[in-house]
């Protein structure tokens, strides 16, 4: 009797609609936002029994985090990629996401694709592209396989010029291609002759200018160029506002003092001006290789790329290697241009996810309050994304710094345990692609990693380890 | 003895030390922060109790605010000092602040005027140029006496070449000279002969080149860059680094398009692209603009200029037209280079005040944590700057979005009334030059514009309306 006398305290776990009958009736209840790990999954709740606690896995953790803190990046030049990467074979298309063949790829990747034979000059027009294609006479591999990261498609032909990225202690390389700006492009499937003619002025105008600014300046530290953009409203990923124009103030005068015409400076440097993005491609060449520092380091769970190919979703986790873990790519529910919604997109598309790997995008959105601004958000919103990201991270990139967080470092390094364990799902601020090839970009927005591979990878780092 | 029974509810106004006795007591107290209108100034009171709620005055400052909002400077080119400035006879030189006589002006001042007469080529050395500035062969006026302002010193000679600001809807022009960069420069009283080579450069080659990019691309709408940059972690007073950047991407493509020569375009681009603050002055020509247009209308409160020349600290209001309010200048109690102290400051100078009286620089606060953070304060303290800003001035300009603040507007337009009234007194970020000519900048803080300044202006105005 003396139960239904006393007033109720009621705490409520698991479905909110228990604690809602009791309000509703007039009581007093607390939700508590709990879902089991793993969405419920049992493995993966068995494999992150195994994983969390464990001395093996915090070490590889805090090795795999110090080698990402400790790499730095350097813009060291441009070159065709047939030169510069390696493995890179003749009739060889690199795409980004995980590996996908010919016929499952989304219709803008596989509308870049043949733009890329068109302007290699493999193929005369669309329909010998195919055929070319179908006879098997062209291969596919993912960039990250060839250590390069591409936006949208990421489409990259052997004689396409590509940064290159350097680490200044191992000497590592990593590579992406050059930004063509907005509007019809070859990265969100365009092929269209203006397109295949703005590849060529790309291959051969801007690469003469920039490959003698390079050799008149020598390269230039990316760390301290993305610290000052953070500062100055970029995360480096949907916004490269600043980061561009600080690139440029460094270029400008490196390639007045070159060997390149006035003309062919004027033409490149009108282009760069203009396109807000220039710096987009370079960001994530940049964070590929502070990623790559941290690779294949034995059980740890430091996830080391996010991509997408427009079908698929894929994760790799340094403690697994190379090896992908994926699940079907989600279409974004972003804020679409008038006239198209999300029945118009592509699935998420890109290898440009890997910058919310290396800490910075959407984990870094506290520093660009204009993009949560832009799909209705606040900054306050802004500022609670990287919060969030937090419990999902390994630590702080101190060389990395957020003014409205009283300049407190990015979180960085996806602990996917974390991932599985809290279900925070990891934000990335994406574009959209239309799904036909050659219409572009419709939409950009704000997008969740899935939890499936995390969960995926959790298990197979489990399995991988002995019993204990 | 009812009243010695209950507890004690203490509401203190005044001297805080009542409060702090009755707490060290055990009981407790709320303190309420006040202080008497004009820091108990009985004219100023009566004034201002003349002023407050005076449909008059309320009128004319809505007419004041909404002119400075319409205006829209625009950076139209830039001309010699002598053939652009009204107003500007040959053997005058202008200089920051209220007027001065040459005998009471500080060091860094003296020292500048001394370096502009050797640019100019009026004197052979230094013993030279007092001498003919002794004879009375120079006259002085204030920047603001001819339409321009100046940092620092502020000196303009008719050689100078001057930035143009255009008001596209009125035509109205404001000027300022160029700025020289860090380091032994003019305006902070140096004038060894490297300082005077770098005028002849700047008047000479860099003067070449931005005339001919001016011809080749026409103006760029100032308030829109200076949006842009405020979004970018500038408050364009003592920070312009992005909205540098900005500027820069715009000007390269003209420059290399126009008649200028490669050799002097590479010069020009490098030397701007190494000056983080060359905007200041032109974003200070665009503040001085604005203002103009609020100037003038009879019984407004609203501030249209404040202004330092190392001695004293002026204002003028707009219903007080041209008349000066001044009292001692300040010396800044901020960040000192190592090595120097407060001893070793000229007291506060410069016109830059200009960019706060306009709702930038220390309005500002907000956009550019990097400013408090640089002097030990938090981005907290800086928020709370920009909002206790709003306490004093006239509305929000919402050209100027402030991000951190939920994108609202820049507090702007000073009322005279308010300042004296709350005794909240504007803020300013400054730099600090050394009391002795020559030694240059060393120090950079934050500092307040001194109360009896407004006192006077509200006391003048109330003075000349009519006793209601």
């Amino acid at each position: 009797m003396r139960l239904f006398a006393q007033e109720l305290q009621v705490l409520n776990v698991g479905l909110a609609s228990f604690a809602d009958e009791i309000v509703q009736a007039g009581g007093k209840a607390t939700h508590i936002e709990w879902a089991p790990p793993a969405g419920g999954d049992r493995a993966a709740g068995w494999a992150l029994a195994r994983l969390v606690n464990d001395a093996e896995v915090e070490a590889a953790n805090r090795k795999a985090f110090g080698s990402y803190l400790a790499a730095q990046p350097q813009l060291a030049g441009i070159g065709p990629a047939r030169d510069v990467i390696p493995g890179m074979s003749e009739h060889r298309i690199l795409h980004a996401g995980p590996p996908i063949e010919w016929e499952r790829m989304c219709g803008p990747m596989q509308g870049a694709i043949v733009g890329a034979l068109l302007f290699e000059g493999w193929a005369k027009d669309h329909e010998s592209a195919k055929r070319l294609v179908e006879r098997g006479d062209v291969t596919f591999a993912p960039c990250h396989h060839h250590g390069a990261v591409g936006p949208m498609a990421g489409i990259i032909s052997p004689s396409m010029p590509v940064w290159i990225v350097r680490d200044g202690a191992t000497g590592h390389r990593t590579f992406s291609n050059l930004n063509e700006g907005l509007g019809k492009v070859l990265r969100f499937g365009a092929n269209s002759p203006d397109v295949i003619d703005r590849l060529r002025w790309i291959a051969t105008t801007l690469y003469r200018v920039l490959d003698a600014a390079f050799a008149e300046a020598g390269g230039i530290e990316l760390k301290p160029l993305i610290a000052q953009a953070l500062n100055m409203g970029d995360e480096v990923h949907n916004r490269n506002a600043a980061v561009t124009s600080l690139l440029l103030r460094w270029l400008v005068p490196a390639m007045l003092r070159s060997r390149a015409s006035r003309d062919d400076v004027t033409s490149a440097v009108t282009f760069i001006a203009g396109n807000d993005h220039f710096f987009l491609n370079i960001s994530m060449a940049a964070c590929k290789l502070m990623l790559d520092a941290a690779r294949d380091i034995p059980a740890s769970t430091m996830v080391t790329a996010m991509a997408r190919n427009g079908v698929a979703f894929g994760i790799q986790m340094s403690g697994t290697g190379d090896r992908w873990f994926t699940t079907p790519a989600p279409v974004v529910d972003g804020l679409y241009f008038p006239g198209y919604s999300m029945a118009d997109a592509a699935p998420d598309l890109g290898d440009s996810a890997i910058t919310e790997t290396a800490g910075l995008g959407g984990f870094a959105m506290a520093a660009a309050p204009a993009i949560v601004n832009f799909v209705g958000g606040t900054p306050e919103d802004a500022i609670a994304n990287t919060a969030a990201m937090g419990h999902i991270t390994l630590g702080r990139n101190g060389a990395f710094t957020l003014p409205a967080m009283n300049f407190s470092g990015t979180p960085a390094g996806i602990d996917a345990r974390k991932v599985v364990d809290t279900g925070i799902l990891p934000v990335i601020n994406t574009g959209i692609a239309h799904r036909e090839p050659g219409i572009g970009q419709i939409g950009a927005g704000i997008t969740r990693a899935p939890l499936d591979c995390f969960a995926q990878a959790v298990t197979a780092l489990a399995a991988a380890l002995p019993d204990q």
